[in-house]
């Protein structure tokens, strides 16, 4: 399975970022070769996506250590701290650097040459494996969606946002290659947009059919019958199955429920996390009030008005029919009604 | 019960229109002393709302007499037809001006300054029987509403929609003037932003207590029981209670049923249309995809992108709690239920 869209690439010794900020107006790639230009395409959404960050931030440490030529573990690991910071609550963008710095102290090696080989090899083992995971996350998926189906997403959880053909939308690409057609409708997403401005571009890159839809129309686009199935992603599932992701999420998940829809949420097995019980254990992010009054600059509500905005909500597990796993499927607490995933 | 809030003035042998299309960045009042230039204002949303549109159009047909001195009844009818016009779905606009020209017929002033007294007298009829629709509504529906309430809306029901206190937005307006402590999360509404732009304004205006949501929050802020009732308006009902309104009302609609919350649909009586038996019959006007993929003129997907943009949704009656009229509550097909509307 191909996709022409690629948000992080190795070229030679410097790292290609997508510039997501861009989009969906412009097209453009930066070539980087010093890393502290790297944290700052990280800092200001350049490159964003879970998984897409953890490989950059790989990247940018062998990017590090052949700008300064220093070799060290000292000097490497004030490189390593650096790049860990660019977002402190990035998951992967801390376990990358740790797994690379981990290799190092491994393999030892004596020079900057071999260095540079460990730094190189081991980002690109971590590119790789999240490519792969998404190839079987597409595999696992698509044998639930048939030709001619009709897929909801929300948010983006596709190339952009790995280093593969992404997880939900992995499984639309997947489709694709094994020659079924597939229309999806894709939620805006307020208040970010990533519906509209990645999404939407990501998918007309890739030739699916895809409809933009304010999130608002999900709903009424289910009672019209228009729906086959909901592919989401997720930030963090708990042991329960409860699963954190984009706010709207779980709106979808009630509504798909009310009208009998599946309801998918694909993420690599590392998203479940053991030591959430529940989803009441996950800590939600209240984001700026910015996001909501202004878009793209213009201000949309009066000055001094009062903002409630979560990045996430929590879909309990009972209203999810099926995850979509790099390890196969695993079903969700709605399972065990008319809907069977592992079928 | 008073609001500061006024959509539609008359102002001597002028009509006074807040500027809709500037809030909520700046407050500005224009009068008008010729109807095409109230025409222009009704095509440009100046004034928007189908009451408050309606109003507008009978005050234009007074000024339109004053502005040409003439009073012929087929010099009338010209001015009539062209501001019958201004927007051709608007049903109260043609409503108005249709009963301004029957109350001439009824009348046959035979002057100038006779002419001009039976217009402004029929306009100011119907602004008022606007005010007191919207004081009746407030009254019935802030008897299902208690000290401490909270209470979620979407779209703009309100002042700035009709000649009095609004519908929805007139049940908090009545609380407040009986002493009620009422909190308000107001859905910000896309695409066009109404509640963002209109609803969070009016209520700031106001004094209310207001937070203002993107519309995939309400259902995350419903999980976590911050939500006492909905109380949306209404564009058109059928004759078995299913109801047209902004699109969103049918997902908040389905939410508050999972969780138990009621649902009020605020409207005069007059919105029943007893000619569609179901929502089935209500048409649904598509807008354009202009209104999704660009915010205040900034774009915000790519281009050639297609987009399902429904500007309306229908709600079934059996997720609707209670009607909230002019001549009453009226229980609609969840009453039966725990939650009595009519109690």
């Amino acid at each position: 399975v191909y996709v022409r869209v690629k948000s992080v690439q190795r070229i030679g010794d410097k790292l290609r970022l997508l510039d997501q900020t861009r989009l969906p107006h412009e097209l453009v790639y930066n070539d980087y070769d010093r890393y502290p230009d790297i944290i700052a395409a990280i800092k200001r959404l350049e490159v964003r996506g879970a998984p897409a960050i953890g490989i950059a931030a790989a990247y940018a440490l062998a990017v590090g250590v052949k700008q300064t030529g220093k070799y060290q573990s000292d000097d490497i690991r004030v490189v390593a701290n650096e790049i860990r910071q660019a977002r402190p609550t990035a998951v992967n963008l801390t376990w990358a650097v740790d797994r690379l710095m981990a290799r190092l102290e491994a393999t030892s090696p004596e020079n900057l040459a071999a260095t540079l080989d460990v730094l190189w090899a081991e980002a690109e083992a971590i590119h790789r494996e999240d490519r792969d995971m998404c190839l079987r996350i597409g595999q696992y998926g698509a044998a639930l969606i048939g030709d001619g189906d009709t897929v909801l997403t929300h948010c983006n959880a596709g190339a952009l946002a790995t280093g593969g053909i992404g997880t939900a939308l992995g499984v639309v690409y997947t489709c694709r290659d094994q020659g079924k057609r597939i229309r999806v409708y894709a939620d805006e997403t307020r208040p970010l947009l990533q519906g509209a401005r990645l999404t939407a571009w990501e998918l007309q890159q890739e030739g699916i059919d895809v409809t933009l839809i304010c999130d608002s129309v999900a709903g009424a686009l289910m009672a019209e019958d228009k729906i086959g199935h909901v592919i989401v992603g997720a930030d963090r599932i708990a042991a329960n199955g409860d699963t954190a992701n984009k706010i709207g999420t779980y709106s979808l998940a009630l509504l798909a429920m009310a009208h009998e829809i599946p309801f998918y949420v694909a993420a690599p097995a590392s998203t479940f996390d053991q030591a959430m019980e529940s989803g009441a254990d996950i800590p939600i992010e209240l984001r700026s009030p910015d996001e909501v009054t202004e878009v793209f600059g213009s201000r949309v509500a009066p000055e001094g008005i009062d903002v409630y905005c979560p990045a996430f909500d929590i879909t309990p597990n009972e209203l999810i029919t099926c995850f979509i796993t790099d390890t196969g499927l695993r079903p969700g607490g709605r399972a065990a009604g008319a809907v069977r995933c592992n079928e």
